[in-house]
């Protein structure tokens, strides 16, 4: 079976929403959880983010990346601009605290998770790690810890899934790939050293959309081993398994 | 005179907000623009970004970066952070625009700004530009151009300024400065190729809150200047003129 794909059909118009996105991607799958967690009705097309095809580049995308969501004729790209987008679109309420000061702290959480947690997350997939590495990364589990802890937990603003909770989570489901080639990193993120963290990561597995958007550990796992292998550049043919629709740039 | 200074009062309870922030700062002055902006009575502390007091580690903000604000007993640091809080807490609405694509809209050039006009625009800092870093930032520079002319100007969202003006402005303010080290860039920011965004520059210069913020245009090149001089590194010592009042280390 050839996973050589055309471009899709148009968005059909009893389908709201279309997200691009692709299922390793940590940053498209944020749209899609807000998408399964606000209970919008979606459509997702997968783009192969390697052989990236001409039509998306063109017409979705210009820099190629996912995730992009289409929602009355308008396409939206970035992970976070597009998580606010149905955030705010869909549903009575957003899913930010309502409190300015708690709000401010999840926004906090996010701009630290940017700038101090992801690049040496990412330091990992490029064997680039040093000393420094795990402390910083154990310093922000610690700093996600204490805010459980003020907030009583099981989630990070109390007994609700807010919106930090989802913005973090794929990195966190991406941990356990992480820890079977960096074992060291396994007792910083333990019940001794972070247990209501722990906690946490077991209540948002429980979550309807976690569970809608989750990827096979094994994948991970193999996708990790082969980014390694590779120098840190992302292979993603290995999604072409399992019949997974994937649109990939035309061969003919 | 000394400009040597201890550990500043408590804030008084007439003064509902405090900024921590530093004259030559574009990251402070979003913060110090938007409490402008929103005519809220704010006391600014001035640190000393080279020689970091203390205090200001220990209790304020222990990454020493500006701004940081407090506000009924909180500390709340990063500039889009601060600016969102400001922003919603005081006055009877936020400054983003109402309609969720238009928000959509400033957010993602928001986004673009921090990944890819601040990365080009300091790269002149470091003298570390190359032969794309204009083209990058005539890119940016065009993609505001068109969202200007869609709404019909002279603000970014038409005839009101809204947070986005505000958040970007900041570098602006400084590209006369920059434009004395690279000539080049001048032709790319003239009326021949974004004349909107020339119209735009101006409009903000005649706003209050702009007027209220604003450091003289010398103070900025001779920064900039010293900071080339100096491989790219800032010496704020250059601020201790006019009698301005810093907080830096002590001394004792």
């Amino acid at each position: 079976m050839s996973l050589i794909r055309t471009r899709p059909e148009e968005k059909g118009a009893d389908i709201p929403l279309r997200i691009y996105s692709n299922p390793i991607c940590p940053y498209a799958q944020r749209a899609r959880l807000i998408a399964a967690f606000k209970g919008v009705k979606h459509e997702i097309i997968n783009v192969h983010l390697k052989e990236k095809p001409q039509w998306y580049l063109d017409d979705i995308n210009p820099y190629g990346l996912v995730p992009t969501i289409e929602h009355n004729g308008h396409l939206i790209r970035e992970s976070l601009v597009t998580f606010e987008y149905i955030d705010e679109v869909f549903g009575d309420s957003h899913s930010w605290p309502t409190d300015p000061y708690k709000k401010a702290q999840a926004k906090l959480l996010l701009s630290d998770f940017g700038d101090r947690f992801t690049p040496n997350y990412y330091k990992y997939y490029r064997n680039a790690q040093d000393e420094n590495t795990p402390k910083l990364l154990q310093k922000y589990f610690k700093s996600v810890e204490e805010l459980i802890a003020q907030n009583g937990g099981p989630f990070i603003f109390g007994k609700n899934v807010s919106a930090i909770d989802l913005l973090i989570w794929p990195w966190f489901e991406r941990l356990p790939a992480l820890f079977t080639h960096a074992p060291e990193l396994k007792t910083l993120y333990s019940v001794d050293s972070v247990p209501l963290l722990i906690k946490w990561d077991a209540a948002m597995r429980e979550t309807d959309a976690v569970k809608s958007t989750i990827t096979p550990a094994e994948r991970m796992t193999a996708f990790l081993a082969n980014a390694l292998s590779n120098g840190g550049k992302h292979d993603y043919s290995l999604l072409n398994i399992d019949g997974l629709k994937i649109y990939t740039k035309e061969t003919e």
